[in-house]
C-alpha cells in the first residue's frame, strides 16, 4: 500500500505504515497538526490525586509524567466520567507477526497501569486479517504468530478478570454488524485520503479501517463488556501513527447515532504515545523491519550490548570536546531510552545533569541503558515463561470481564 | 452506485443493479459477449436420463427444456462428477427486501427442482449486510424483511433436510476467513470494472462481492456440509445479472489454490436464468422498484386482473388486423408469462398457435395468464402460510445437511 503523510509536516513521514521525521520528532508541531490536546500536567495531577484518593498507592507513570504519551483526546472527559462514577474500557491492539520490540510495549504497558489504576477493562483487537491481507502467509502461520504475541502481551501483566484478547478471525461473528454499520459512512475516497489505499490495493485493506474502528463503540463487545453499570466510553491507548484510525472513528460518531437510531455510540477517547526511537537514529521509530534498530523482547544481554554500543550517539567527537560541550542530548538514543524505561525520576535526572555537562561519557551512559534493558528484558522473559498455552486460551475467550476492584 | 453495463451489449444495460436491453434481451448475444456456454438439448436429456435412471419420476423442468435458464459454465462437469458419484451442493440467495414477485421465484424454483433432483443440499445467502450498506433501513428492519423473505423460500418446497438459509449477519463468523482470502486476491480496480463501484461507494459496497463469492466454495460451511463423503463442488443458480460475482469468483478459484496451499478450492459451476419480463413491456425485467411491472406474491385475483388486463401486448390494433397477422408473440408479455409458467406443454404450443395465428384474441390469453398466475399465487400463499416462525427458525439453524436421498 503506498503510504501517504498523516500529518501534512515538512520533512516527515509519518503514515499507519512508516514513521520518520527530519531532526527528530517536534511532537508540538505534530500535536498542532493532528488537532489533539497536549496532555498537561494539571491532568496528571488530576488523575494522580483520584489514584491517592481510591487509596491505591501507585504513583504517575513515566510515560505520562514524562510526556511519553504526549497528547489525547478527551481524556479529561473520561476522567471526569469516571468521577462521576460513570464506567469505561480501555482497547487497544496490535497486528499479530515476528517478535515483539521495545517499542511495541509501549501501548501495553501504559493500557496495563490504567487498567490497575482505574480498575477498567481492557479490550486488546489482533488484527491477524489485516496481517493475512498485507502479508505472503497463510492462516496457520499467522495463528502460530498470534499465540506467540498474545505471551508477550499477557507477560505485560494484564488482569485476566479484566481483559479479552481477541483475533478478529476468531470474534468476526460478534463484531460484525458494528463493523458494517462503520463501513457504510466511509467511502473509498475517504479511506484514499487517510490510508492511502490506491485502486489496486485489495478490497480487503479498503474496509479493513471499520474494523479497526469497531472495537471502540461498547456494542461491539456484547458479552465480553455485559457487566458494565451503563453504557462505557471507550478510552484508546496508541502510537500516534496509528492516530488516524481513531480520528476517523470520532469523526463518524455523530453519524453512526443519528444512521442507528436505537443505539447509542459514546465518541471515544484517545491518548497518543510517541515513538520510541530507533537506534540508529531519533529521526525514525524503531522498526522490526529494521532489525538493526530494535531491540527485541528476545534479545540475549551479549545482543543488547552489541546493538547499544551501536546506537545513535549525542556525545563528542572526542573526550576533551566531550567534556566542554557537554552531550547532545536531544539526538543520544542510548538517554531517549532511559527517558522511556529508568523509572527512577532522580537517576534519569542526574543523568541528565552528568551526561549533558560532559561528566558522564558516552561508554557509560550506554553501559547504563545496557543494564537498564536487561533488567527490563529478563524481568520480562521471566514472566512470559510463566504463559501457558492454557492461559493464552483463557485469555482468548469470550466471556464477561468484571468492572471495579476485584475482591480480594 | 454507479451501474455500467456488464455485458457490453449495445442499447442495453444489464448491471447488478439495473436490467434493460432495446428491442428484448437477445440472449445469444449475452450469452457470446458473457463467454458462458448455452444450454443445450444434449444436456437436458442427459440430466432427465439420470433422472429416469435413479427411477425418479421427475420430468424436466420447463425453466430448462424451454431454455428459460438459457446458459451454464462447468454444468456439465458437475453431471459428469454427479454421474461419478462425486458430491456437490447448489447455492443461490437472495438481498431481503420488501415483497418477493414473480421474478424473484426464478432462482429458488429452478433450485428446488435441482435439490429434488438430484437429492443434494441448498445454501441460500440472505445478503442483509448488503441491503444495509446499499438502503437507509436499520438492522431490526432488514431482520423482519430477512424473516418474511425466509416464509417465501420456505414455501417454495425447500427440503428442511437438505436446505440451510442464512443471514450474513448471523453466519460471518463462520463465513470470514473465506471472504478474507477472496478480498486479497480482488483489487479496488476490479470491483469499479466489474461492478460500477466508485471512490464515492462506502467501503463495505466496495468490499462485499467477496461476501457473495466465498459460499461458492465448500470450505465456506465446514459444520453444515460436514456429511458430504468428499469435497463437493458448488453449482450456482442465478439471474444472469448476478453473473458477474461469479464469474469474478470463477476466475480467482487458481489464485485462491496457489495462495492457501493447504486447502483446495474446487472452481464453482453455474447455471444463468433468463429475466422474467415486466408487465410493461419485454425490454425490461420485472422489478420490485416499479410496482406496476411486477406481480407480487401477494397479490390478489383482483389485482393481478388489473396488472394483466394493462400488461404489454403483441396483439394488433383491431380485431380484423388480429385475425389477419397474428399477434406478435416476441413482444407479448402474457404469452411471456405462459412460457414461464405453464406446465402443460400442449397447452402452450396451442396458445401459441392459436394467438400467434390470430385464432386466440389478447383478452384472452390474458384471461388464461390471470387464471395460471392466480393458480400459482393461491398455492404459493397457502404453503406459505403454514411456514412458521419455528420453521424459519429451523430453516436458519446452523447444523449439517443430509446428502443423497431422505430417509423413508
Amino acid at each position: 500500500m503506498k503510504t501517504r503523510s498523516i500529518f501534512g509536516v515538512p520533512n516527515s513521514t509519518i503514515t499507519t505504515q512508516s514513521v520518520y521525521s527530519k531532526g527528530g520528532f517536534n511532537y508540538d508541531h505534530l500535536i498542532e497538526q493532528f488537532g489533539a490536546t497536549k496532555l498537561q500536567p494539571d491532568l496528571i495531577q488530576k488523575i494522580q490525586k483520584i489514584l491517592d484518593d481510591k487509596g491505591k498507592n501507585i504513583s504517575m507513570h513515566p510515560f505520562l509524567k514524562r510526556g511519553l504519551f504526549v497528547s489525547h483526546r478527551d481524556l479529561d472527559l473520561i476522567v471526569n466520567e469516571y468521577e462521576n462514577g460513570e464506567p469505561f474500557y480501555l482497547y487497544t491492539g496490535r497486528g499479530p507477526s515476528g517478535g515483539l520490540h521495545l517499542g511495541h510495549l509501549m501501548p501495553f504497558t501504559i493500557t496495563r497501569f490504567l487498567q490497575q489504576a482505574f480498575d477498567v477493562p481492557v479490550v486488546i483487537q489482533l488484527t491477524d486479517d489485516e496481517k493475512f491481507l498485507h502479508r505472503d502467509l497463510d492462516l496457520d502461520e499467522i495463528r502460530v504468530l498470534l499465540r506467540e504475541n498474545c505471551k508477550d502481551i499477557i507477560a505485560c501483566g494484564f488482569d485476566l478478570e479484566k481483559t479479552f484478547i481477541f483475533s478478529n478471525f476468531d470474534y468476526m461473528g460478534t463484531l460484525y454488524p458494528n463493523v458494517v454499520k462503520i463501513q457504510k459512512l466511509i467511502t473509498n475516497n475517504q479511506v484514499r485520503g487517510i490510508f492511502g489505499v490506491t485502486p489496486s490495493s485489495n478490497i480487503g485493506q479498503t474496509s479493513f479501517p471499520a474494523i479497526q474502528a469497531a472495537p471502540s463503540f461498547f456494542s461491539s463487545f456484547p458479552e465480553v463488556l455485559s457487566r458494565a453499570p451503563g453504557l462505557a466510553r471507550c478510552l484508546i491507548p496508541c502510537g500516534l501513527d496509528q492516530a488516524p484510525y481513531f480520528r476517523m472513528t470520532r469523526d463518524i460518531e455523530p453519524r453512526l447515532n443519528s444512521h442507528n437510531k436505537k443505539e447509542m455510540f459514546l465518541k471515544p477517547a484517545i491518548l497518543h504515545g510517541t515513538f520510541l526511537p530507533s537506534l540508529e537514529s531519533i529521526e525514525e521509530k524503531m522498526s522490526a523491519s529494521k532489525p538493526d534498530s530494535a531491540i527485541f523482547l528476545t534479545d540475549t544481554p551479549a545482543q543488547v550490548k552489541k546493538k547499544v554500543a551501536r546506537a545513535s550517539s549525542g556525545g563528542r567527537a572526542d573526550k576533551k570536546e566531550h567534556v566542554r560541550l557537554g552531550a547532545d542530548l536531544t539526538v543520544d538514543v542510548p538517554f531517549h531510552f532511559c527517558k522511556y524505561f529508568l523509572e527512577d525520576d532522580q537517576e534519569l535526572e542526574q543523568i541528565r545533569h552528568e551526561y549533558g555537562t560532559g561528566a558522564m561519557m558516552s561508554s557509560q551512559i550506554k553501559q547504563r541503558t545496557c543494564k537498564l534493558i536487561d533488567t527490563l528484558l529478563t524481568e520480562h522473559q521471566a514472566r512470559r515463561a510463566l504463559v501457558t498455552d492454557e492461559l493464552v486460551d483463557q485469555f482468548l475467550k469470550v466471556r464477561p470481564l468484571s468492572f471495579g476492584p476485584n475482591k480480594q
